[in-house]
């Protein structure tokens, strides 16, 4: 494999598609939300990317089965709207500069041949949070922005940059004629963060005219609060002990003193 | 995207026309040079360079408007004298040698089609600075030096390497037989550097036979000094909160003793 | 060299050929596992690969004679069973992404012309071992996977990433129609490791139903266990000497105080 | 410039010529040594090599004018024997392990094109030196060897990796049906040191019965040694004054308790 390449399984006709992208970056908000988009619709997978750009290591399942990185295409047809839905996660990102401009211009090809109009990027966007997280957006063009601020999100400070897949594909689409939004959940983004990929799903669910039940992410959103919540207290005990060293540590020189 | 590009908005025919790179590097100095000429002489935009060289995030704009990051070229026609200017100046340089090569080949076959016979490049020279900041020259030949040096500034030390676009644009040039000076403006290099672009437009000014209104710029060289001055004091007090907590400390060890 | 190439010395025609791979790794388990093989096969080198993505250096040998870098296959007649033998090992990996997918792909391509329908790749699994290190099997399929447990091996943790050559060699295979298997010996790593070796090559004789003699990789074990030993030993004594420096510097302190 | 070029400056016929290669490296050995036999025999350029693979920055001369980086073929014409000389120096060796690759390739079709059946490859080998500085040799073959141990240079000691141009060379090499000797002299390694650069030019001149002034490097070997000189004098002091510090410390802590 020299070149990036896409293998269809399955010969599909989509009506107007719209793609979601949603591969692995901060707080892994793209990937988490586009998972369960894919979960929830019943979405099916129809095509793989493959690239000599990803990581060069292999995964194992859960069958002891050995695969190369890849990112999958899946579709889900919308019985009661205008826009059939592909959806885009993966394993990984391309690895350098140049593995980002190639495999963003092979989603874009894919995505041209399959009649999609607009492309959503997903991912996070590094903050603090308090309370709910918020969704910044930005466009192709002002107008395709509004869309998205219409369903509750709001602008990108001008000047931020967005790194990696979801901000190069958007880049690249006009120059293909394809209109893009890009949804960043805010996130501290050291950990999996359903909750930051619950915010941007409410704005996709608005923007698409979406019904989704969200019962199950809000699952993972406790299990992960779970998880923080052990590590505060692991934390705490350590600085405990920290101190309790560091109190006899001062007795001993003062006995010696 | 897999090779760097150039698209022309605008087919323009430019009389003799010398291009001026200022891109981003130290102390921002060839960028803050260029931008104030393109403002000042009102020049317009007639090309775009895009590079798969760049690096991998895209920015946005006030408007929330993405785009990817980019170089810029503008025109000004020379209405009173015999050269007309091509401006260049852009977002970001190639990230690895083979795009720096790339890049710099891509900006010399389109100034060698617009007829460009010279090309200054722009940057900064990591010094201390005392008073006004010096600029150092060097060209493609002793006989294009000359020119800048009448023009007020001195010869780069010898061994001095120049790096990036303003060093390899130069070095290639000679191979299509276009002539190149370097201006670099002392710079300690860790800041914006509005004065060390004043003395290289200085040097421009008198070379080209330009007249510019400066008021500007020196708006901009308060600006940062005000800055620079708030981090003095900020760094004041942190180093005088330092000396109290040492103090502290050892009042403790003495009483432990 | 622009590309990876292999340079066949001798032609030969093989039986249902098995190609095993052992490369530079972790603890060196595949390379010290295969280089056994070959030695006790009594295997002919029949193949050379050279590549521009291995390291920039080369080596001497014995004589004073320099080599590039590179990897070698050696053939096996099987007289008593079902499947020559292909054994691949060598001086390196390659150093870049996209390199291991040229490299891989380039041996793929070989294999498949020398009529190879299985690949088995063998490598390290970094772990602290008691007693005999364990074997971990992942596969291209489930049915392929089972020749693997049944002769011993136990099936990789699913989400295991196998890094380089083991692992893409696999990935790649698919797409060529050909299986593989990857044996990873649990070792520590820091240290070549032919107890590692010993357990992968237990489970690749009860695989092929081979019978090789195992005592001068039992004097290998030996004399890394020696060595082992030898640095454990150092490293008390660089304690005891701290812990020495310290009781001192303690004595001074209190004589200061 | 997206390949490495040879730029040929005069085209000369050669009788039986020797490359010898002395780039940038370890102490310098190898440019000291090339670069004093192109002084001496008053050699002529004329060839250059330019790469994109070189570092992406240009160099100033003592006139202002601007080079990109380059290495530079010389050749001399042996009136009393039988091989005429081409001397390969330069500023810079490739960056990438693939650039070494082409650039090494790039510079052997070239001695091939130019009847060069031996290339002689000079660096340094990093030692503690006491007393004059020893040469290790390896070669392509045995037989080529024995001519440098013969010139007084010692065997390589086996397993030893020979980085960078001096061995890609050598490797690649016998590719091309051309023999090669690599010389390299032991050497501390962090300054320039033409005291091993003076040890390779001994075993050189053997070997191809040239006679040399070595005096001119006699002085560079006494300017390098009072400049160690001088900076172990000032490592002294400032470890002086270190403990004097640490002396008054004490006594504070001393005065405290």
């Amino acid at each position: 494999m020299k070149k990036t390449v896409i293998i269809e399984k399955e010969e599909v006709e989509l009506k107007n598609p719209i793609l979601i992208e949603g591969l692995p970056g901060l707080g892994m908000v793209g990937k988490i939300a586009v998972k369960y988009l894919i979960k929830q619709l019943k979405a099916r997978k129809f095509a793989e990317l493959y690239s000599p750009h990803f990581a060069y290591y292999v995964l194992v399942d859960s069958k002891g089965s050995i695969s190369l990185l890849k990112n999958e295409f899946y579709y889900w047809r919308n019985e009661n709207g205008e826009n059939d839905l592909i959806l885009l996660t993966g394993d990984s990102q391309a690895q350098t500069v140049e593995g980002q401009y190639e495999v963003a211009d092979a989603i874009l090809e894919f995505a041209r041949k399959k009649n999609a109009k607009i492309i959503i990027t997903v991912g996070g966007y590094r903050r603090d949070v308090t309370g709910t997280p918020q969704v910044f957006a930005s466009a192709t063009s002002p107008e395709v922005l509004k869309k998205a601020l219409d369903a509750g999100s709001i602008s990108s400070p001008p000047g931020s940059p967005i790194v990696g897949a979801a901000g190069v594909l958007l880049g690249l689409a006009k120059f293909k004629q394809i209109d893009g939004i890009c949804l960043l959940g805010e996130t501290p983004g050291y950990m999996p963060d359903p909750k930051a990929a619950k915010s941007v799903l409410t704005v996709i669910m608005r923007m698409l005219g979406l019904k989704l039940d969200l019962t199950d992410l809000d699952r993972e959103i406790y299990k992960i609060a779970q998880v923080e919540e052990e590590l505060r207290r692991i934390e705490e005990q350590r600085k405990a002990a920290e101190r309790e060293v560091w109190r006899e540590e001062k007795e001993k020189i003062s006995y010696i003193g």
